[in-house]
């Protein structure tokens, strides 16, 4: 019998991994707050069935699946441990790994609670922009807690792999530090260049430009938890940041243009070494 | 008979163009500094013949398009305008239109000269990644100088549309202004992003940091070119862009989630309205 699967949150990523597993020949019992998520999701066949309260949901579930904002999973995860039955594995995909982590190992069953984060996205969200394609050759991070039982992440990589993705095990302390440098302060940078855009700029908009406002584009609520809680590395990797743009400035303006090539060498290889790794 | 176009420079933005324009019918003639673009050129079919000597690529050119780095530019103009029939326009191609402009108005033939600049482009360089589409609907700045007359101007507007871009008048300051904001400082904020990943960083990588570290991969040559000519505007943008980083940064570190929700909803509209404006 088709394993059964319980999707707790349906917005891009609940939707998208919902849709893949069902592909997969899963059975996806899918639930979100939102009624016009659930009906997208529905009507987009992305879930096999939903229900409306997490009773349910969890009642018979042989693996647990959370994509909510972040601080909601830190909300439900001692619920959902209490409703579902204790040998089926807990799976988040929230962006930051240290809380969750933390959560995770002081559950009642904590052996089968495990932290992930697909690193996989797009600047539209629900599950209007879902696409079970959305994770293939991409890298899906596991962290498991310290009491994740080893059959418990072998069961979390097999599922990676049914996602066509890569899983990545890291420490979630180490997930949250590089996450700050690759994810999360890029959003804030884009953020920060595209709101100093006037209506006159975009007739003069090039693709150089959209590409780096195109983070710019992503659901405020979701990012909010994930600045609340990664707060601390964002805001060291930000000054750092801003402290090498400030020296490349200056050696702009000073016509130091040496230094100025050799930051852009650094950043081209960088470039280089980034387009060879993640596919289009 | 087809109308006779040399272009100078066949680097991305030359043999894009030259490619485009003997699509369109002209007989394209081509001139380039290094034998290997030129070999490259002639091998895609870009242009029709390529000459080793700027004497021979002019005499009997009806057009002349300057497509080189822009100090290059500054120093070809003078040159270019007294080997060239005096009836033929001159239109270059750089990223900084002020002092072109300057220089243009001060050639004996100022009257045919005409500044421009495709907003278009790739992180990718040379003749190799040449694309006779590159410019369809993209705009294509037109800034004539003082004394460019209103039949060379009809003419380069003849010109973009045979590329299938669109043409935009501006005045070559506000052009400089504008394009500091939406093309010179996004590319100093994508290189410092990028120079500061490690080898580590690439596998925990996602599509969003790969879009905000593509310009990245640019060719610096041109680049500090245009830096050094767009210095005080690129200098003034900067230090604002970085105002506003500063203070969201500050924001997220004093918890003050509505002021960070703010900005990112204000950096959403703007990228909105520029995936609207620019096709993909």
């Amino acid at each position: 019998m088709a394993e059964r699967v319980a999707v707790l949150g349906l917005g891009l990523i609940g939707g998208s991994l919902a849709g893949a597993l069902r592909r997969a020949g899963s059975h996806v019992t899918g639930f979100d707050a939102s009624a016009q998520a659930v009906r997208v999701a529905a009507a987009r066949q992305l879930v096999d069935d939903c229900v409306d309260n997490l009773t349910q949901l969890l009642a018979g579930a042989q693996l647990v699946v959370l994509s909510v904002p972040v601080l909601t999973i830190l909300d439900l995860l001692p619920g959902v441990d209490a409703l579902t039955p204790p040998d089926a594995p807990i799976l988040d995909t929230g962006s930051v790994k240290r809380q969750v982590v933390g959560v995770m190992d002081r559950l009642v069953n904590p052996g089968r609670a495990i932290g992930g984060h697909p690193l996989a996205g797009s600047d539209r969200s629900g599950p209007e922009a879902a696409d079970p394609e959305l994770f293939c050759d991409r890298p899906f991070v596991l962290t498991p807690c310290r009491q994740t039982q080893p059959a418990m992440l072998e069961r979390a990589k097999d599922l990676v792999l049914r996602l066509g993705a890569r899983p990545v095990i890291m420490e979630p302390e180490e997930h949250d530090r590089v996450l700050a440098r690759t994810s999360h302060l890029p959003q804030l940078v884009s953020s920060a260049l595209a709101s100093r855009l006037g209506a006159g700029d975009l007739a003069a908009a090039g693709p150089g430009l959209k590409d780096m406002t195109r983070l710019a584009g992503s659901d405020p609520r979701m990012w909010k938890d994930i600045l609340v809680l990664n707060r601390e590395n964002v805001v060291g990797e930000a000054r750092a940041f801003m402290a090498e743009l400030a020296a490349l400035v200056e050696a702009v303006n000073r016509g130091e243009m040496e230094q100025v090539e050799s930051v852009m060498r650094r950043g081209g290889a960088a470039s280089a070494g980034l387009r060879e790794q993640v596919a289009v």
